[in-house]
């Protein structure tokens, strides 16, 4: 994430927002954000969604995911949105939701739903 | 739809809402909804959601849909919600929520997404 | 299963097959079969398939899956395959392929992959 | 792509192979490939085996893509491999395989399904 450029700017039980701002490094030739970023910061939103609700002394682990991308990923910044649908005690699932934001108004670009493990930290 | 007893309960543009009555046609053992059962009216919600969106003389095809059974489908019946996300000329993408109803108390039992494309009706 | 007349009819470990015969009931008016039952008979495959690698005393349940609708789905029946990619001691991931066979010739005509949980029996 | 070290290393028709060297700017602290860069390559895989089979003058777009993380992606490399399973006219369906490859031996580690679209280049 780091090294994408992206920074966790709202944490809450269950829910997390991700933003990551356009650069050359995670866009393309026309400046759309890439497919690889922009999935990349849902998938953590809803890992670190998911982790909220853990208990310590646990981690997370992506089982898996699926995504659409709905639109070009355009805006100054992507913010990344994971929330909680249904917390087990092995199992999370969590709802995947991309915007692109510009000059303050957002735009759904992608949408996903994600499978996590609560594992023990080792 | 009709074989399995569900019907449609709600409908408008964008939503739309199948109610499915706890039968043992669609139930197993232990009374809980079959997970295809489950798949099959949610899968519908979205492919009509989509429908009420589209021109005169055209017709929906699912091309693919992603499912999470969150929790044993029980209840009196399940309630499927379809909801477009994103309708584009070509491809709709839609939400797949599932609850189950028992005494008017409802639980979201699956979660879903599912792409759908337009074609002309032949 | 047997509501919708499907049948096993090849169990191997971590392999499943399950034949579908083309009936009024699991069929629309164009003689295709609904995508439920073409669903329905991957997401038993994909279980049974995982349910040969488990131990006695435990039970298959699914997590959740993704499924794409290739083709129609046409034939004097169909085959739903389920084959077990890995097997874990608590998830298990399996690919499903379900083919419809006219006059002993096969066409694939779904495709999906499935995350699979195993449960002690209750 | 170029900015993760991945490279194209097998084009044939509908199948591209997509090879990602061990670097710290691929990796986490335990020397595993981030599950954002595997999940990267695999949809590069099948974006580009869905491009080989595309006519002049047409580009590929990812509808979306699911995607199952099965064990940690460890190796001296990783491998992608993009396969496709139906081509349309409009849509593209490919499987995505990635392999942790280490001295030579080589572990399935992500396995996804994916839906590519065809559009005319503006």
């Amino acid at each position: 994430m780091a090294h994408l450029g992206a920074r966790l700017t709202r944490i809450a039980p269950g829910s997390v927002h991700i933003t990551l701002p356009n650069r050359p490094e995670v866009t393309q030739q026309h400046g759309y954000f890439h497919a690889g970023a922009t999935s990349a910061i849902a998938d953590s939103a809803g890992g670190y969604a998911a982790y909220t609700l853990f208990p310590d002394g646990t981690d997370v682990l992506t089982v898996e995911y699926k995504i659409n991308l709905l639109s070009p990923a355009v805006g100054d910044h992507l913010e990344a949105v994971g929330t909680v649908l249904k917390a087990g005690r092995t199992l999370t699932v969590c709802r995947l939701e991309v915007f692109g934001v510009q000059d303050g108004r957002s735009k759904l670009v992608a949408n996903g739903q994600q499978t996590l493990i609560r594992v023990d930290r080792t």
